[in-house]
């Protein structure tokens, strides 16, 4: 096996592989496969055929799986990005253990306050700046470095290696569930463990991530005139969409303490178990580095205990902004006519999204039934992705704790994510199979931000992680499956 | 004199008439003056420059009055457009009247919904669509139109004229109000009367404007985080300041009635008199018709008095927008990290822009304490603009009525103006000339909206009515100046 420990002393570190990573990544990060952007869609089809052909070319046995068409909200419909499905070795020996990654990426425009273009891979001082960068494209091309290293230097891979990349990730995963359903007893009939890298470490220590959150995206949308008025001319004779709408949110949502108001949300959430407080207690959580880190004096929490449990366990609502109303430099004097808010509220174990919708648009229609408006509104869930929640005694964990002790001499803090990784709970629920989350991300990539990237030493130690990992996981006895 | 009056008998009708005023107004509309937008002030110098070259070519003493410049929100300044003054007569016995008028306009781009091509002038059916078509930029055409007529017959103008052309009203008259100041012994000491076209009929009947509200434009800034983060990786730990921001618009200022709650507003509003309530009550004014063009079923008020009163002498508050949050199509699952409100408050007498101004910022600071945030909070009134009122007995309105019966063959009515036009107010108090608002754009123009258009018929019909009207303020006697 490999030396995968401390720079400079493996075959890892050579410049021409530093070169040929980075180069990759640029490749990828050049194309804006933006999926939550219609118009961007060519650029999202061509990002997943890239992909497969990356994986040709390494020699697997590679399929785009078309995952059929989503509908619009004006009832069109659009092809879905094709799911790239790959394998490397079929040997029945062997455990098989199965990749998940999405090349798809958050919007991101230069004017949203990129110091550099996010769509054009930038090193500074060790860090690679691009959109998508540590959300996911990294991560997932870490796992082809850690197959193509195995291949350069003439060794079996221990593990039979399967890789899903999607491109709907950032959206909710359109599609997918859909096609792993589809799938359960062909492609994913012989896998035995599946590891997903969409997640980042909780400081600098590295970390294997046990569970998500999952995540109710709605649209709130009131529309009134039929075209954006003077506020001059009609202003006083019009009921005003957005002042309905900042009515609804503002008045019956959202309490200065960020807690959900809505019946029967925090009701449904578990309740925090003694285990757990120990656990979060012993995890190794900066406050002042994560305040320094977002530029805030205080935080919703002042103990560590309440802040981790808040990223992870509990729900939360955020309000991403209004579609429809004047968002320019300037002072335009309109009233829109129809404007859309969007938020989306965080799920945890024992809510359920079906339940979510239900309580959110009855309260919503029932507050702005209060206001006996004439405008109309409408809710609507775009995404219900729940959330997930894995074993931490199980043997894929111990593995995940031995490949971090080799690569980076230290043991692993077991965390949770408070973001969303949909297909976790898919698989769990629809194949079975035991999951592990296992990031090589840092704590300050700045995923979904302005100024998104991934360090080279996380890039190059990452992979050297998967290495490892694979290794061991091929030492998993069967009789632990 | 000219016949004036309908379609087909007068000299104003010919084709070639036609072709030129659309020609006109087709140069005029191409060009994206907007104001408001930084990045577009190389097409408002270019707009003030073709204004005066028009001027000049007509022979008229035209100047570019330099005004300045702006000081932006981050502290840069911006060279102001200048403004534009031109002379045609100066003779000592005729009566000077100032035509004002403005070739700036609102924001516009085809992607909010517009038909066609905002800035590509578009006939059709007999309507010219183009932002800025009605407001201001025909309308000024026509002024000039009407000087070139009696240029064009070879007869002596009945009065002397001047004009005062701005490029800055769409974002509050910046400049504008010194310009004046500075020039009111020399370029306005000889002016007996202004005139003001920037403003619409009610109904299909023509009308004369006799008052206008003021504006309060505030933007309400929340600070929060040094940048935007994810949603799921940060939501639970961070007090937002959307949260923030929505929670003090919607707890705080607005009633699903549209009553303003800020204290101190209300009841500063002079009350309805008796003699106001007749007048408003033999108005032309057409509610289903309003509410057919709106596009809605209900609106604040159910009967006519009640909605004339608040769209022209009650305040009123519209919320435009916010920036700095997600606006986008798509789900974009972020924590905005500086979000901006921008709301305004429609003055009417007798309240006070400065005084509005402490009452709303110390209320938005009041309940925003409440809170207990951590987040900044920054409210700016960016715009104060004062209402204006005019006295409909004096000569100055007789001669419009007349010049209406002559070229419409019916009596306006007498209308006041929701909108806001800053110059008539500053015209008022720095000259003490009398003012009248003389319109000629429709009704159904869209301003500030969609698809704003000026249709030929008010566009030819108001050239004759501005050429009458010339000559009917030459016989008002000297002596009730």
């Amino acid at each position: 096996v490999f030396i995968y420990r401390g720079s400079g002393s493996s075959s890892m570190e050579s410049p021409m592989l530093n070169h040929h990573v980075s180069t990759a990544l640029r490749d990828w990060v050049a194309i804006e496969s933006d999926s939550s952007n219609v118009l961007k869609r060519p650029d999202l089809h061509r990002m997943m055929e890239m992909a497969a052909q990356k994986l040709r070319l390494m020699g697997g046995t590679v399929e785009l799986v078309d995952i059929g068409e989503q509908e619009l909200p004006d009832g069109q419909t659009l092809a879905l990005p094709k799911v790239v499905t790959a394998q490397f070795g079929n040997d029945p020996n062997k455990h098989t253990v199965c990749v998940y990654g999405h090349v798809d990426v958050q919007p991101a425009k230069l004017e949203d306050g990129w110091a550099t273009d996010p769509y054009n891979l930038t090193d500074i001082n060790g860090n690679l700046y691009g959109r998508g960068a540590s959300d996911n494209k990294a991560p997932v091309l870490a796992w082809i470095h850690a197959v193509e290293a195995y291949q350069a230097l003439n060794m079996e891979l221990p593990v039979n290696v399967k890789f899903v990349i999607e491109g709907m990730e950032e959206t909710g995963s359109n599609g997918l569930d859909a096609m792993i359903l589809a799938q359960r007893d062909t492609f994913f009939s012989d896998v035995d463990y599946i590891i997903i890298s969409d997640c980042g470490w909780l400081s600098r220590r590295p970390a294997l991530t046990y569970g998500t959150r999952g995540n109710c995206y709605f649209y709130a949308e009131v529309e009134g005139p039929k075209q954006d008025l003077h506020s001059g001319v009609y202003g006083g004779t019009v009921i005003e969409p957005m002042t309905d709408l900042v009515g609804i949110l503002g008045e019956c949502i959202f309490s200065p303490s960020g807690k959900i108001l809505i019946p029967g949300i925090r009701e449904a959430v578990a309740p925090l178990s003694d285990e757990e407080w120990r656990m979060y207690q012993d995890i190794q959580f900066d406050i002042d580095n994560y305040k320094n880190k977002i530029g805030v004096n205080e935080l919703m929490y002042s103990n560590k205990v309440d802040l981790l449990a808040h990223m992870w366990r509990y729900p939360t609502v955020s309000i991403h902004g209004i579609e429809g109303a004047f968002s320019d430099p300037g002072t335009k004097t309109v009233i829109p006519a129809k404007v859309t808010a969007k938020f989306s509220i965080r799920q945890v174990p024992n809510m359920d999204p079906a339940m979510v919708k239900k309580q959110v648009t009855d309260y919503l229609h029932s507050v702005f039934a209060k206001r006996k408006s004439p405008n109309k509104l409408k809710v609507t869930m775009v995404i219900g992705a729940k959330p997930w929640l894995a074993d931490t005694q199980h043997p894929l964990y111990d593995a995940g704790k031995a490949a971090v002790k080799r690569v980076f001499d230290m043991d692993p803090d077991l965390i949770r994510e408070g973001g969303t990784i949909p297909i976790a709970r898919t698989f769990q629920d629809v194949t079975g199979k035991s999951i592990i989350m296992m990031p090589i991300g840092g704590f300050d990539d700045g995923l979904h931000s302005q100024n998104e990237k991934m360090s080279r030493y996380n890039y190059i130690e990452g992979t050297k992680l998967f290495v490892a990992y694979l290794n061991e996981v091929s030492q998993i006895k069967h009789t632990s499956v």
